[in-house]
């Protein structure tokens, strides 16, 4: 694995892209003003693309460091992941698409507007505005890159900081409803289950980015903190509403396949050169099961959208359910297989989940 | 299932023992003072072993009501339980033992006082007092059986109590484990899985033994009340020293196991007659894989048992390792594969847990 890296690295590099590379990796001062100072990050690459070797008076090779290196002890080879994720086809990949599930009833309101004002916070906090920078780039793109360029390092400090966060509803609702069945003395009917793996999934998301980029003592202290609000505000807004809750998760995750679909576009379109060549950790490959020739950056971020994909629709269904009462659809057996139903992969994309008379 | 349930019934009941059965169900009378006293307790046995079919005079048929009925909905069939369960062969689980982990250290001796503190409440509120009924059992048999017989309802509802808050210690562990990963961006090494799937488990065994009888109003608000404290208890707990709660964990399975092995030889001497020709119910059939010759209440008291014993093992080998750095040993893949390692199955069994240096 390492030797077919090194090897891609050193055919790939050319000196023009060195040197931006190299500029843009020691500097970083041309992020924006807005949001995180260069100051709080702490970019160490895992997977510098293209190289230094081009430069070989210059010793000060970026210092590799492993943030969580493949546990091997002595005795033991590796660990596997709690859930196997379930196997996406590139075709199903490619059709996941950015949607919007109308908000109907009041509950649903008062979730939409609660994203709303979490991703205003984060744009402000982040100076990701996306839409600004394209079209101040179609008149002056030097202008525009240098206010609101989404850089690589900006892209990746943000899905960190999102994946972070993005683990603690699925736990939140596992947990509360486990305690809840115990407590009452009712059968969960399968819902925890898809509750823990989703948490999971984006746990996954987390380590994975961690593998590229390490963030900076700023970002690890707002993660730090937000956890614990974040935590607890859904912890008592699951008790008292989770319709609501997973309502609002649906939104999120939205606005995920919002983000990642941007990722990808901006890596297409030629602004995101690091990634261009950027291959996939192997923490990813392993858990996705990437097949040899799609490890790329851009095949990670369509896995990834693909997971945010499957989140919304699984939070937009059990939005859609009796809370108490309906088995979770992900997990059941149906009496007509042939009929299309909700499935862990992509066979069946429903992005606006599953209305209830159609699948319960 | 059901016809040969009722066949089985049919043939097995006698006149001697139906009057029992019925003396004991209708009236509830002969249950100890201490602890529980019959207002509070509403039996509702599901599967009334042998029947009242022989006295037909009496209408008085207990209604069997299903506590949570499989959930079959107009398009669902069933739900799948989260974690399959592995399996266990019959040798093996006869041949799971009591057993005591020695207390070496000053954590290990709080977790044991802890324990034996826990114990000691529980046998005063539940009257179970199984060591001096013995002992008076064999001077008076008649008074013994008075003053502290367990009958079936005794130990089912100190069964379904001790499972209730069974399930919240591996719930706990694995969220906090999860919250930390992200929080501190540390890879978690699959403790998690072994943790969450341990809860679901108990929470197996409670909707298991609920199928078979159900707790009155004062049982239900013991369980209620216990769990809020008890999380929170184990909650700070694992903040402050996961080590000394798996440690508690694997103590508290070490009295699982004396439980249910108590249980079994109670079964056998004959002294839970209602519990001789008493049959699993489906849930449990479902989710042990339960061979159709191996149904019984016994076999299902020998699962149950060996599971806790696998709880019992796990904690005691989490309890042995370095919280932080040291992969999950039940969870992964060993360079010597010949060599016996932990496993989820009773293929090598250590009641007392694996000694790090053995398997990490
Ligand atoms: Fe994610
Ligand atoms: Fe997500
Ligand atoms: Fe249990
Ligand atoms: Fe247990």
């Amino acid at each position: 694995m390492i030797s077919t890296r090194v090897a891609t690295r050193g055919t790939m590099a050319s000196k023009r892209t060195s040197a931006q590379l190299l500029k843009s990796f020691n500097g970083l001062n041309t992020s924006s003003t807005i949001g995180l100072r260069p100051a709080f990050i702490v970019v160490k690459q895992i997977h510098p693309v293209s190289s230094q070797r081009n430069f070989s008076t210059t010793p000060a090779k970026p210092k590799v460091t492993e943030f969580f290196p493949q546990k091997e002890t002595e005795l033991v080879r590796k660990t596997e992941p709690a859930w196997p994720h379930p196997i996406y086809s590139y075709e199903q990949m490619e059709a996941v698409t950015v949607a919007h599930r109308e908000a109907k009833t009041f509950s649903d309101k008062i979730a939409l507007i609660a994203v709303k004002v979490l991703r205003w916070g984060l744009d402000v906090a982040t100076g990701y505005k996306h839409d600004k920078a394209i079209a101040l780039g179609e008149k002056d793109p030097a202008a525009a890159d240098k206010k609101y360029g989404m850089t690589e390092e900006k892209y990746m400090i943000r899905n960190v900081f999102l994946e972070s966060v993005a683990g603690v509803p699925g736990m939140v609702a596992g947990m509360l409803r486990h305690l809840h069945s115990m407590r009452r003395m009712k059968r969960d009917n399968g819902w925890i289950e898809s509750l823990l793996e989703e948490s999971f999934n984006e746990r996954m998301h987390l380590l994975t980015f961690l593998k590229m980029q390490q963030p900076g003592l700023f970002m690890r202290a707002m993660v730090l903190g937000a956890q614990g609000v974040w935590f607890n505000a859904l912890f008592f807004a699951y008790l008292i509403s989770p319709r609501t809750v997973h309502r609002f998760v649906g939104y999120l995750e939205e606005e995920a396949v919002i983000t990642y679909t941007r990722q990808i576009k901006d890596l297409d379109a030629g602004r995101l050169p690091k990634w261009q060549h950027l291959e996939a950790p192997q923490i990813a490959i392993d858990y996705w099961k990437m097949p040899e020739d799609k490890r790329s950056m851009r095949d990670l971020l369509l896995y990834i959208r693909a997971d945010e994909s499957k989140h919304r629709e699984v939070n937009h269904t059990f939005g859609n359910l009796d809370q108490k009462n309906d088995p979770n659809p992900y997990n059941s057996e149906y009496k007509d297989p042939s009929r299309p139903h909700p499935t862990k992969d992509l066979v069946h994309q429903k992005p606006e989940g599953w209305e209830r008379t159609d699948i319960i």
